[in-house]
């Protein structure tokens, strides 16, 4: 079946990629900066709406009030960027937050992050896919109707993207990743030069009102729609910990590097985030919930189908000229990279927790694309499942986004600040010391904060939609504690203790050679058997037809083979259960003798050709297994299809490698061929 | 994966039945009938529809043409049964249509008929569910917008029941093909007393009238029509070959039991169609297909559902009391049990071609579980699509059916001629000459008859929908002749030529543990190693992680293992590449050498265990098979988790025992413990 499916594979997403070698060396952060802050950077292409969105059942009036909302934001976004800083000198492992959790505050809290980030890995690529074709149907408004089937397409073609093995790229990465920049920091100064000339900028919605389903809040009740309102633009955080888990993937001097890239990264977010929400303000965007309330056109109509903020801003900045549909287009690719960044990063996730033993080990073994293949299969559709669930609506799918991002900020925080009071303890250097509390005191800032936010979000988000995200998070943590307490299990029902251990061998191994009828395969396993010299050796047939078995013995004579021949009838034409009956017979007779049943195998070359052979040798060998005491030897003979295959795997480009900081081949990249 | 598809189905379908063996016995006439006959007499519950359903577009008057084609299709009846008997007499050994036209014309002659069994257990599965669902929705129209619903959940329910493995029972078909038979002549016998006297018998539709979309034909067309007629009335003859193919579930004398079976048969069906036919005729029964006219009520509003012609006569003559849905019931019931018995039919016919390499041999192995599981799945796949296509459309579904039918008639009947021609050449005994004379006789009638019938169904019906059955039959048949010539192929391979052959063993066994760490199922593998004694022994370790194997090299020493322990280095944590890398290493310097690699395995209880163990070893032994003189020993290790489980596979009755006249173990049935 892995064949079978391994040639669907292979129509649907074409042949491995192989990536070329030049271009496998270290990011500078030029192209590092890409690579790992589009994800942080793409939450601009819908954090400011989310703001108002929230604000507006108070109606046009309370747009304002995104100002505070936005300043909280950039204020987190201050100390969160901050404090990673701390995280990427002190791990430059790459570990990130589970490794800061797990080595400072224990494995239950590791395992917390990384069930929060899993969470998180599905809801990036749910989220920005959805927010990508929100971006596209607001410059191409007659694709509207068809949102969720782009959705849906666009996440079936990054899976099989990624399947296919096709490596990151920061030179595939830099042209959109810094054409948004350009295009949202360059609509910013446009805007500026308009504004100053005095021009009127005007949203295609500045004069449309809005009419909510619910009653204005005010008191407490408005302090409570501005934190819900600061909870959603906190989204603008989600992909900020990218870097603290590539650092091996930085040129060196590495965790410099990575700081450097991180502190650029958060003052470009920041600086964009303000840009649009500024703008928004300006040129009087109205949006509105439509689960909260409608939009109304001037002439009282009830408007169907919102355009973005971004969308809005951009046309009433530029027009609808070509920035505008630059911008657009440059917002909606940096949205769909966001989401490749997920498949990138959930198999390194998966790789570090399985050495960890909290998942199959096979996802820390490089090579075993089938295992990745499954975790890419299970992240697009877990995704798939949510967009449809939610009818790729962003806001919805925005409730329960927050909740992992801030609690794995959080457990990491606190982490750090056991992280430098343990390194403080032993450190006598004063310089080294001051260092030390002052990164302390920028972590401790960053845990009470984003525990604020964490405590926030969960107060204003969770009937929302944040508890599934909650259920899913303990849903992971409990599987992964059972994996691992099953390996542990494992391991100590199967460790040895050299003194009790008996030491006696089977006293004589018997050697037993399935025999259906004398081909090729069958003259080798028998060669092969005699060379192997056991201290006894037979031919063993199952009489299914009397005439068959006869013409067998005659050819056993006929050939001199030099060894009894055994028969054992079935006549109901079943192979396996005379045969294990046998070999359960000798067992008794004699308990300490080893038996060796030979069993030749063909080796097909294709796929369905397996259906067609070798499935009696398949059940027994499985129905053998729980003979104590009994070995099995396959024996293989290669048909002639099988010959242009080789006993070699193909290479694979891995996702997730370029943030490891490996090649293709799984080596640790250098600077040395670097062209750049 | 399969234990995986295992659970699933152990959910669904619930455990295995063990069939009560009590009961297994061969079938007594009176038992044997219902199981054989509930297919061909089912037909009675839609063929004389189709008769009037094609005459229908002539309008109301064309109805009274229908004796003419009903009394066509009993005499070919007749003649058909008259035909089988023969066969059944020559051909004891059940198998059938296929048998008889593979000896006695030639393997591609065989093919054909097998194809067309083929097709033909998947329409009947079809044909008899929406037929069915078609009674039961004209006993309660209510449930008429659901029909469709009705007819997939029956379909999937009897492939569950199937896939459960249930045993097929005589007395369970008992009941209802009997109370069938109950129903319809009673409703004969008292229509005839009604009729005496001179009650008037009124089907709901009596006074409605016929408004056909066409011209009514004359002339040619006319006669055209009346043979469309004739041919859609020829579905009454699906289904008398299933006596053909279960001679061997007969009580001795066989041959003689089951040609009287069939004359049994025979008559009840012609009786009850003839019951049906006439009493539509004499209650004014009004049906009229909806892709040709429509019915219009005396009010002249269009009727919109109509109920099928059995539902109409039995309300005509019991009124809507207890027998008349009495009659419904069981037409419904008997009808499933007709596609029931295409689920038993269909491995009979697929163990039977597996037997001469026409299909997978594990469909000729017993116990091969999965094989026949997935016979099933693929036959109720195949009539689920068919039947959503067709919108469970008896009508439609009919003009696809009744060609493979004839197909096999035919081809059958020729081979018969040429069987009794070759026996006649060789027997001189006059009376036995005179007796095959006169069998051939027979055959030859239904040759011609049946030749005649399927030139007709193919004027008639091939643009209809039979080009579709036709074209299934025919990549059937160039599949199975694929699978056929691939087997062929591999044994001209495989064949040895004893002079040619070199007898020459390899010189020397080398022994190759693979080790990883030192725990009871690596210690096991080294005493199993060294119990074999081959001629060069050692340890092979893939240094993953440096303190490891130092670990391990450590380990190696204190226990004192008398081998030495081979490190190859493997920095990029790929096991799989540097192991087959070594091994063609040994290959190249001593070629003639026989390389033995000892891969510890875990044995597990549960199927998610099996995705945590055994993935590298799984992936290793996969690689190693394409080397050559390589053989893989796998040495299991019984976790506690597989304590419980056995080397024994659970009994299980495979569907279509009974008609091969053997018990849920495969052994042939015996008159012996017979209870009745």
């Amino acid at each position: 079946m892995a064949k079978a499916s391994a040639v669907l594979k292979r129509v649907l997403v074409g042949r491995p990629f192989r990536s070329d070698s030049l271009h496998e060396t270290l990011l500078p952060k030029k192209l590092a900066l890409p690579i790992f802050a589009s994800d942080a950077m793409s939450s601009v292409g819908y954090a400011t709406q989310e703001i108002m969105l929230v604000l507006a059942v108070g109606g046009v009036a309370f747009y304002s009030l995104s100002w505070y909302a936005a300043a909280a934001v950039v204020l987190v976004m201050v100390v969160v960027v901050a404090s990673y800083r701390q995280n990427v000198r002190a791990y430059p492992s790459g570990g990130g937050d589970y490794e800061v959790a797990t080595v400072n505050i224990g494995p239950k809290a590791g395992l917390t992050v990384a069930s929060a980030l899993a969470v998180d890995y599905v809801l990036t690529v749910a989220v920005s896919i959805s927010s990508g074709a929100d971006q596209l149907t607001s410059a191409f408004n007659g694709l509207r109707p068809y949102k969720l089937e782009i959705v849906i397409v666009l996440i079936v073609l990054i899976a099989l993207i990624n399947l296919r093995g096709v490596r990151e790229s920061g030179r595939a990465f830099a042209v959109p990743v810094y054409g948004f920049v350009i295009g949202i920091l360059g609509m910013g100064v446009w805007g500026l030069v308009r504004y100053l000339k005095g021009d009127e900028m005007q949203a295609p919605t500045h004069d449309y009102t809005v009419e909510s389903h619910v009653a204005a809040p005010t008191g407490i009740l408005l302090v409570f729609l501005l934190l819900r309102a600061f909870a959603s633009g906190c989204t603008a955080l989600t992909g900020t910990e990218a870097i603290a888990n590539g650092v091996p993937a930085f040129k060196k001097p590495k965790s410099q590097n990575a700081a450097a890239t991180l502190a650029l990264m958060g003052g470009l977010a920041i600086a964009m985030f303000t840009t649009v929400t500024i703008l928004a303000n300006v040129t009087d965007v109205r949006v509105v919930n439509p689960a909260e309330g409608v939009l109304l056109r001037p002439d009282g109509s009830v408007v169907d189908g919102q355009d973005t903020v971004v969308a809005q801003v951009a046309q009433a900045v530029f027009g609808k000229t070509a920035p505008f549909y630059f911008v657009a287009f440059m917002t909606m690719i940096i949205l769909v990279l966001a989401a490749n960044t997920a498949f990138n990063g959930f198999p390194v996730l998966g790789s570090i927790l399985a050495q960890d033993r909290y998942l199959p080990r096979q996802l820390h073994t490089r090579g075993d694309r089938l295992a990745f293949s499954n975790g890419i299969i299970v992240l697009a559709g877990a995704a798939l499942v949510l967009v449809v669930a939610f009818n790729a609506d962003v806001t919805r799918l925005i409730q329960l986004y927050i909740i992992g991002v801030f609690v794995s900020f959080t457990v990491s925080q606190f982490g750090m600040i056991r992280h430098w009071n343990r390194h403080l303890k032993t450190t006598r250097d004063a310089a080294e010391r001051a260092r030390m509390k002052r990164s302390r005191a920028i972590n401790t800032v960053g845990f009470v904060l984003t525990g604020t936010v964490l405590i926030i979000v969960i107060l204003t988000k969770f009937t929302h939609g944040a508890w599934i995200a909650a259920l899913a998070m303990g849903a992971l943590f409990v599987m992964m504690k059972g994996i691992r307490r099953h390996y542990d299990n494992v391991a100590k029902e199967l460790r040895v203790d050299p003194d009790a251990e008996p030491r006696t061998l089977p006293s004589r191994a018997v050697g037993i050679v399935l025999v259906s009828t004398l081909h090729k395969p069958t003259m080798r396993t028998l060669a092969f058997a005699r060379a192997i010299r056991p201290d006894a050796l037979r031919g063993l047939t199952v009489n299914v037809d009397d005439e068959d078995t006869r013409k067998l013995q005659e050819k056993w004579e006929r050939f001199g083979i030099q060894m009894p021949l055994e028969v054992i009838e079935s006549p109901y034409r079943d192979v396996t259960k005379p045969v294990v009956d046998y070999i359960k017979r000798i067992r008794r007779e004699s308990p300490r003798d080893l038996v060796m049943v030979f069993i030749p195998e063909y080796v097909v070359g294709h796929w369905w050709e397996r259906l067609l052979h070798n499935r009696s040798a398949i059940r027994l060998k499985s129905r053998l297994l729980y003979l104590p005491n009994v070995v099995t030897v396959s024996v293989p003979w290669q048909l002639q299809s099988a010959q242009n295959l080789s006993a070699d795997e193909p290479e694979w480009s891995r996702p997730g490698d370029l943030r490891m900081g490996v090649d293709s081949r799984g080596r640790p990249l250098t600077d040395a061929q670097s062209s750049s």
